[in-house]
């Protein structure tokens, strides 16, 4: 398996760069961000995508930052560094590493008195960001290969690949550990509309692999779930609350679907997903823009005179998830923010 | 509420014409079948679809193939009818209203015994199929209508609409006889992946008779189950046996969520539709073609390495399902032979 880096500091130009990930699987391009405004843009748009990536994103960004500011004085200097860590952090208000990723890099600048130190701290910060991102997605395989039968077929929603991370994934890089370790597994990808990532991202990933994938609509999974054997469901997660996975829409509908089969629902997701201070409540579920569903190429599907709800995600409540694989280990529900501490210390 | 008509006899060109379904919601246009063949591609190509409209194409095919054939002996004729009628009824294997509309038609002209009579009658016998099309619809409707409240919220998966029936419609003809009789009806469409039948035309003809529709992608569905109030679900048919209801892919996924959240699951069908000398297992699951998933105008979203599986129905067992509303009245499971035709009797 060759390993996909995601997204990267270029030490040539000073800058941030990454894989489109709008243009896969037709084409594979890299963007390149020079300042705070273009890694919001591809944000938005979704050329950087996935939980653990956008929380590497956010910590370069905030290398980004200090890199491209102008102001000698020290005061003025964390002011616009503040004020681009807040236009990236409104960027995606449902992913929590985002924000986990731009806090972390903060909280090493703030207490530093000098530019030039900032300005390396912030990067050098960011790299080991990234660093344990891919460190977190290999011990994650490794606690979830152990979990899967030596020869299954698993079923995967959106991407949680190498794409949505700085590399190997976390729900496919519990697939690719399983494979690494001599399992003989199937992947069925769910194609995850509106904007396809489970047929663009994670069947070419997996493809590329050599890894046997087949893609089916989002609808498909619940018939083979009742007529042919689906030894497992993994799926990523953009937030975990105490009492529920936030994670892509039609995350709900399979668990729903998975229990009714007594299918194992596992997710997989560094602790830096947790979020221990919310509950599901609290939570602002991100609305997308209506063409994302009605609009495909140049055609549009839906009638101008017809209403559309674009949900980004969706929350599973905690009931229905057999468990949650971290890096630190295996989290069955209920889960507590006791049961939290209690692997991050381990 | 102006009534759409799907497909009808043109007197004038002594042939089939009918709005092609593929083009809408961009283009309503109208396509002509001068013979079998022309039918034939047609079906294929979804540009006629809808179990019930299946079942009028099939008795207008009989018509059609009486119509072109020029054989003069009679043994000679009815053979080549035959070998159209088999042509025809090979085009959707699931489907079972069209090999219906396809007998009834065979079973009034086979005991003839002149030309011209044959094409009179398989004329007349043809119309009077697409006339009681039309009223079952109707039928259903009155019998649905009584069961949604005065004010609510209906989810349905692709088109069970006028343009899959001669008009009106089974599960949106229940909306529309519901809306007709004063209640307040909100409707959720899922867009019904791989090819939009929901965000196409359900969307299309509702919006087009004023009737509030909001298009979901197909994975939205539980999510709104769980979060918002859905009512009931109503879906059409392409086959019901005693054990199960045969329809478009995703409907058994509705079924399983609205069990969950304990909302009812209504299917609305004519009798036509159902199939009581056959079981779950002797029905095919027609498969399609694997562009139907990977395409999107000229744009490929799947990689060619991986592999596509593009089920076009699947079954869901009645233990799910609420009831079923004929043109004769409401079908509680369980369904038994009994039951059917006491309804028929009534």
């Amino acid at each position: 398996m060759t390993d996909i880096t995601t997204l990267w500091w270029d030490k040539k130009t000073e800058n941030l760069h990454y894989i489109n990930q709008t243009l896969l699987p037709g084409k594979c391009t890299i963007g390149e961000c020079q300042n705070i405004a273009q890694l919001a843009t591809a944000i938005n748009r979704l050329e950087i995508r996935g939980a653990p990536a956008l929380g590497v994103a956010g910590a370069y960004g905030i290398a980004l930052a200090t890199r491209v500011c102008q102001k000698s004085d020290l005061t003025a200097f964390f002011a616009d560094v503040q004020k681009d860590a807040e236009i990236l952090r409104a960027t995606r208000p449902t992913a929590i590493n985002l924000s986990w990723g731009i806090d972390r890099v903060l909280a090493k600048i703030l207490p530093l008195r000098d530019i030039p130190s900032v300005r390396r701290v912030a990067l050098d910060e960011a790299g080991t960001v990234a660093r344990e991102d891919t460190a977190c997605c290999h011990a994650i395989g490794n606690y979830g290969s152990a979990l899967l039968p030596d020869t299954c077929t698993i079923l995967t929603h959106c991407n949680a690949g190498a794409l949505a991370c700085s590399s190997w994934g976390t729900a496919l890089g519990v697939i690719r550990s399983a494979v690494k370790a001599g399992k003989l597994v199937k992947v069925i990808a769910c194609e995850t509309r509106p904007l396809l990532q489970g047929a663009r991202l994670t069947a070419w990933e997996l493809a590329r692999d050599g890894i046997d994938v087949t893609v089916i609509t989002d609808s498909t999974a619940a018939h083979l779930m009742r007529t042919s054997t689906i030894d497992a469901v993994i799926v990523g997660a953009d937030r975990i609350t105490c009492d529920a996975v936030f994670n892509k829409i039609g995350t709900y509908m399979h668990a729903v679907c998975a229990r009714h089969h007594n299918i194992p629902f596992y997710v997989a997701a560094p602790l830096s997903t947790f979020d221990t201070r919310h509950r599901e409540k609290d939570v602002i579920i991100e609305e997308r823009a209506r063409d994302e569903v009605t609009t495909l190429g140049d055609r549009v599907f839906v009638p101008d005179a017809s209403g559309v709800k674009n949900y980004a995600f969706d929350a599973t409540p905690m009931t229905l998830i057999t468990a949650i694989i971290t890096e630190h280990g295996i989290v069955r529900p209920p889960v507590t923010i006791d049961s939290i501490l209690s692997l991050k210390s381990t």
